[in-house]
């Protein structure tokens, strides 16, 4: 019942990344949750795209994030993903952006799973469930 | 009791915007939220910039989305945005995306209305709220 | 030997284009250079995408830009763009990007025609180059 | 008469940064290049915000690239950087971007120093000169 120690990726904010308000334009934080994700999957399933060798792609279906405060040029931050579900064709991200101990961004992601050719709908194969439960709340709850 | 016309700009997809999976990259639609939103300042305000010479700025508190469908290189988008709350020192505003008839996105963001010096909460001065009633729910609502 | 007049699109620079300095970051001029030729495009020969349907896509070989002043959010700036070279494979195009009068940006860029499948370089097709030759430096001055 | 070795810092290829053609967008090694500035700025003179703090900025003046081969998403990138000319108040900075031994870009920025405040031109101060030198082609000449 101990939830999951979520994954946790360094990112430096670079100078293109931060906007007149000398703070990261809001969007880029939507694209930094994107590189949690994919280092993610490195560590879980080999690679983003050793997924997609497999025939399998993701699309994003939803996207949120509460920001508390602003990152600035040159800090350095810690980029935190967990899985807090996975469902049979989706799979629910929970993301949290930190400088230090001060929490920046908090956000979740709903990823929808697709066969790669079609962009049609699939369900999350078995070899990849297993290899993202880890790092899911519920898989381990249920364990 | 009508509700208010919502403000619309054209927008078209840029290559740029677009990735590997041929689509506009997830994070790109927050921004185009942003560009809904310095052209309706433009109409009902003067621009963003004369805001800001009033020495008020904005900043974003909170960002979703839910992707229905995908836009595309040279798509011609409508950007649909109106003020579904106009609180005292915050503001949401309620986004669609359209291709067409076809709804691609829909969002919401809040941004909190700061000091333009101090960058501390302040609120929402009288003649930005009456230049901005005329696409805010609410105020039609109590009118 | 009259000079072909260059094909001008116009564009609003964007809260997200620019940097902590307040104004556009340098690397986004060259995106708009892209957005020049893909408008440019559009007029001569129907559009990118009309062009990539015909078998035909083009990569980047050179790229350069003399930034001379800034532009700034919310500007109306002017991206100008002729052909200064149509090669049998390649085609190398001026740029400039002005406020009102003033030049804020010059530049040049080469890109190579390439097969869309093989992604391998391919001459310019016949069709084409009439379509850009409107546009064209050389091929004005050999009429 | 040892030529510098160049700076080098590690990059991985972001999705958001690759476009249709599964290949990085162009404009975006011109962000790159920025990336490699500001580690060798961390590395020489402590950081990009250290000399800020000095009073000092930059402002891109010119920037090329001859694009030799493509980076895809994923890709390992090492960015190379060394100072080819220091000038009185300008700075040419050498780019190479490789993938293992594949050099993929190859480029050249010119930088003017500015007074912060004023943003006007000004000599480059002699402790960032001094910094710089290490890997600096003229200075290691000189020497």
């Amino acid at each position: 019942m101990i939830p999951p120690v979520p994954f946790t990726h360094p990112l430096r904010v670079r100078y293109a990344e931060c906007d007149p308000q000398q703070i990261v334009f809001n969007a880029n934080y939507f694209a930094y949750f994107d590189i949690a994700m994919t280092e993610l999957w490195r560590v879980a399933a080999g690679s983003y795209g050793a997924m997609l060798e497999r025939g399998i792609d993701m699309v994003v279906a939803e996207a949120s994030a509460r920001f508390l405060g602003a990152a600035r040029f040159d800090d350095e931050l810690d980029l935190e993903v967990l899985i807090s579900r996975l469902g049979t064709t989706s799979c629910v991200t929970r993301h949290r952006i930190l400088r230090g101990e001060e929490v920046l961004v908090e956000g979740d992601m709903r990823h929808v799973f697709v066969d790669r050719e079609s962009m049609q709908k699939t369900p999350i194969p078995e070899w990849l469930r297993e290899a993202l439960a880890p790092w899911a709340l519920e898989e381990l709850a249920s364990g």
